[in-house]
């Protein structure tokens, strides 16, 4: 909290003749639902706030997106802007562009934003304002949100982000400054910490599905047809898992968390081939390791792994003389770059309000998420840094393995 | 529970050497996620157990849909077949057609299930098994179950559907007949009690976002252009609520929990018409009380509401003589009648595996349903006939508020 | 033409040394292709012409968009300011609001345009401009072009806009003014004379496909299931019978060109019902006089036919006492209101482009539109109040009986 | 023609009382619609014909679909099936799998097709039949059709394909045998000879046009982005530079018709790139040759030509020191195993149907095709080995260069 919240909010949703449900002061919600574990921790519940810290009109906003790209980037923003514009009266809005680098000198001007400018955005896929990776010098960002007479800062972003807005954060705190620093975890791959579900990730599965139907296609057209599709999945295989879930015509999946070796595979997919004639496998950018691939964890490497697994597997099928017919997709950021689904467009523009009520309440260091279909308050030292991977004994990799039939593959 | 599961579970999921991690007989799942709410309710984890009451390759399981259509119906089916089939060994499967009719004497004859049969068939929208609505004498059916056999009967229908696989259920009981019946709850309406969404649900609030897309077009293009869009939703407003959300670019938010006046709503149409020049409504077909219409709940009358809300805001444009240009859009059966999408594809396929475990298991009486993304079990007799509705100071409505801007319309 | 060709194109695309394939000055398209017709009537082909009349940079352009949205009418628009922009360096031109009435004195002020404006607008349905219906005072019209200086308008929108714009060309004609007026033919029903096709009808025949399908659903899913949709075509049933066709599942069409009478149709259904359980009707709006209703040609009697029909057949089922179970869709605007199709994209890209090389080399009082996918100029005199309709013993409803095998219905 | 046509035809199309509108036997299309081209070729008009040379009810048939897929693929084999059996009332019909291979006595078995199985197989992308590639002996194939007793062979397939179809007419006419041969060209590269377009061109086009929304979201969204689609498009063009209208978000388009280098290219985005931060390229896969890779023709070597021209562009503007970020995507399968739009499902329908029409009349050694919209018959022997190209001096290309405004870029 930047200091007690004192100006009475603006907001005016007449539910009912007593007005606005507000959430109340110390309203949580707990991380575990399994009744053998009731000292769970919990968290601070999100949402509008009777009492501000800032006197809304007056507050001057900025909005950053940084990393690669994610479905609903754009509706984040937009809401953001509607909240801030039509909830608390503010019009003084920033969008930094290209991610953190527009808060430096060398970055190119941001614009001003309004409800008109991005009325539309929200139907077109990317960023509109922009994105780029990588850290930026920390005090130079801060001073141009001085310059710039900033009084909270939205930043939209994945790991390295979230880590970066901690920073600025701390650093504002050191300057005694009121600013209010409130995070959205961007990660198409859905592996925050704490946070059931990153925004973006139920499209990108969509898109995946589309292209796995599209692989079920090759394979049960080909005699002995194999069709590997690569998706996203640096270290967690969430995207993987669960694309082969709603397509229901994966017949291997593979993923970073769980092992396998292309020798136990080559020889699964024989007898695969022997009863059904053809096979769909999906495997997660990430699977490197698997692949014995350890000289590196360099993007370009492993953007590789499915055409060196369809090369570990045609040599396999030569070596034993069966013709085999393999293909393989990588759809790669045809997945990121489109406009979000209905129910990330809901997500998208919740997280987006709830940023503006955090922040306007005087909350500060933290990002918005969702725990259990609730959205609440997660302090950015903990997000940061940590991260969520698919169990191998959970039920998520249980319900792959019925769903696909596969053995252990090692 | 028919008796005691004394069978070993055949599951073969080798997730790790010690195999599969089924569910722990005593798992459950709260209620209540709030820290101050430690006391609720719980319900039994739904998933694969160790112990069989089935012998199960010996199982006879017959599959039923009712109702109205919802996507992924299909996919449903599907998934219980896949699951009899490939995880437990089972090959006699009847799918009763054109809901419990097939179940009586004059119903059309059953059809033999197998993968290969529904193998393409959650590409698709309806019933492959055909639906209808209405009770069945409860004896007939019975006697139905018996003659052909059939150990586990599921049932996939809406509260209708679900009081009749109660009383099925109590009539076996009666009898001692060793049958488990497992229900999954259907209503593209969202309204199921302890359930937090039901299938289909989120891919008619992505049809209907299309539609409001398509209204806001209308509206937009023409001069003081009103579009109204009806939605589904006889007693509860939650696809249109949801819709408005996931659209941004809806105005007003009319549903059947909420009471509003066609005054009030002329009288806040002028303002927004003389600021904006358009505007896009939607409502929820099951608002024909706010209209004062008491003649009659007949699904027919209720059809029209859309029709009759702009034949109200026509003539009150009329008499203060300004033109406005309005239009109305019932999309209808086409919100139901899609097949899912990706993350109801997911669900459906989880719902459908887990009625077959909590069958295998000896269970009966019960419903498989989703709490706080956890699969559970709700005994029928809680779950028919209760309801959820959208509650006026809860958050979904206050989204809602924030997101159309709209006030008080009484 | 507005006179003699003077000057030099500044269009510099440099498919070769010898730079641009500028059209010849006498090339044309024959409206025949068959053989035994060799003196068939030929229209003038459009294109880039390398003598324009105006002196391109000086040009001061506007556009206007009428009557009922159409799918790709932003397309086009966006078409006509990237070529004026791009390709002839016009930097003034206005937006009329609207339709025709922008260009009066009560209408509202048009917008200035430019490529930034209009970057996206093509991924987002209805009209951009705004539009709307009927005939405004002629020289108040030609007035506001003399005052803003136009010396090109083009008028987008169907017959009732054509007709419009041939009487504006008419007028200045009379003033012997040197604007240019040239039409973009609209009509979702694809019935504009000597024209084989106009843009945003296949885009609406696909998403009427989709509606079928919707319907194939319901009807398929219910014993004895009728599912009867309603499409646009007031007089003409392109829509329709395209949609029949693009749909594979559809059992009866009918058409306003084609007689049929309820009682014919009915007693078909009988056999349908009792021979596969189910049935697909797809009736073009226009239908009424077929269902006897000769009260009247307003459009809210029209669109009614699908409910009238089901009306009809119900009454008919219960006559002989058999149930069916009969539903009615009515997709209305969701049909227009939608993004252009790939294929509609580039046709309406080509048909922005190409009216303003018309207008650039002169060329006035013509509409741009394709004859066997060349395109061509046809006078406005000849397109406007002439119509193009299904010829009940030509190839397209020989096309339609073979898909649906339904017989004469009289 | 395999006979005189002596049967008369069972069509029963009740367009009016006088029946069916027959082709006449001598109606034809010609190739050329310019009027100053008065002699060109022309074609025979496809269609049903009155006379038949088989006795349709005793007519067995056989289908077989070869090559790479293409949406549609399924459609055409479901439209000949209905067309056999609705209305010629044929019952004995072969599918023959995985292309030629399955005419061959290593190959795998035929399975027997009916209304029942491939009644849903058009949702789906692929092909029902299964594919491959290759010629197989002819005499072997001959034979096969003999044991089989078929009387006509229905052949879909690309190039290679129709050159088989034409070897195995020609052994047929050799062998004196009542065999007609009748194909349907499949290519989705729409590059064959006489014909307007292919079946499933417009699909992928359509496909290809999200992939470049997702390339310009990408660029867009990066300082300096340059974002490299490739698309199918061995030889031709077509699908590039259609996908590059259909966009109009493209600002360079390369294909193998028209020469580029890649220097001129890197030069020509450090214009861009600083006018406009930002550019979408889209390159055929057949464009290894003007990367200056004469290495070899084999498929793989081709497939890497946009990561080749990225490598290209890198290094160029490492050495001019100016930062960009460049992403490449290739979308590969994803085009073609999808099903058909609205537009390529009619023309696949009717392409189904009068392939049956031509083969009832003892037509044989022939393709259908369309020519302006029409459908003509064109003989083996000038369809196969003939190739359509982008023709640079042609209005596609203008087309194309006034969408991107780019450059001569060698």
């Amino acid at each position: 909290m930047l200091g007690a919240p004192t100006f009475a909010s603006p907001l005016r949703l007449s539910v009912s003749e007593r007005g606005v449900p507000f959430v109340q002061p110390d309203a949580s919600v707990r991380l575990s639902v399994s009744d053998d574990d009731r000292e769970s921790a919990s968290f601070e519940r999100a949402g509008p706030r009777e009492r501000l810290f800032f006197k809304s009109d007056e507050v001057r906003a900025g909005i950053v997106t940084c990393g690669g790209l994610c479905p609903g980037l754009n509706h984040v923003v937009r809401a953001i802007v509607f909240a801030l514009v039509h909830s608390y009266g503010c019009s003084a809005i920033k969008g930094y562009r290209y991610g953190y680098e527009g808060l430096t000198a060398s970055g190119v001007a941001p614009i001003e934003l309004g409800t008109e400018i991005v009325r539309d955005i929200h139907r077109i896929g990317g960023s509109y304002l922009g994105a780029s990776r990588g850290a930026q010098p920390l005090s130079e960002m801060v001073d141009s949100l001085v310059r710039d007479g900033i009084s909270m800062l939205f930043t939209i972003g994945g790991d390295g982000t979230l880590r970066g807005a901690h920073a600025i954060a701390t650093e504002i705190a050191a300057r005694s400054l009121p600013i209010a620093i409130v995070g959205v975890p961007k990660t198409i791959d859905n592996d925050v910490a704490f946070v059931d579900r990153t925004f973006g990730f139920e499209t990108a599965v969509e898109q995946a599905r589309t292209v796995l139907q599209a692989a079920h296609a090759e394979a049960r057209s080909a005699r002995n047809g194999v069709c590997i599709v690569q998706l996203m999945g640096r270290d967690a295989g969430f995207i993987t898992a669960s694309a082969t879930l709603a397509s229901g015509e994966v017949n291997v999946c593979l993923v970073p968390e769980v092992p396998f070796t292309p020798t136990a595979l080559a020889k699964y997919l024989e007898q695969r081939l022997a009863a059904r004639g053809h096979a769909v496998i999906v495997v997660a950018e990430g699977c490197a390791a698997q692949l014995g691939d350890t000289s590196g964890d360099s993007r370009g490497a492993k953007r590789d792994v499915a055409a060196a697994l369809a090369a570990r597997i045609a040599a396999h099928f030569r070596t034993i003389d069966r013709p085999i017919a393999i293909k393989v997709i990588d759809p790669s950021y045809t997945l990121r770059s489109v406009p979000a689904t209905a129910d990330d467009a809901i997500y998208c523009d919740q997280l987006g309000r709830y940023a503006v009520h955090a922040a306007m309440s005087g909350r500060t260091d933290l990002v918005v998420g969702r725990v259990h279909r609730e959205l609440v308050h997660v302090p950015l030292e903990k997000v940061a840094g940590a991260a969520r991977r698919i169990e191998p004994n959970g039920e998520l990799w249980r319900l792959v393995l019925e769903a696909t039939g596969q053995p252990r593959l090692v």
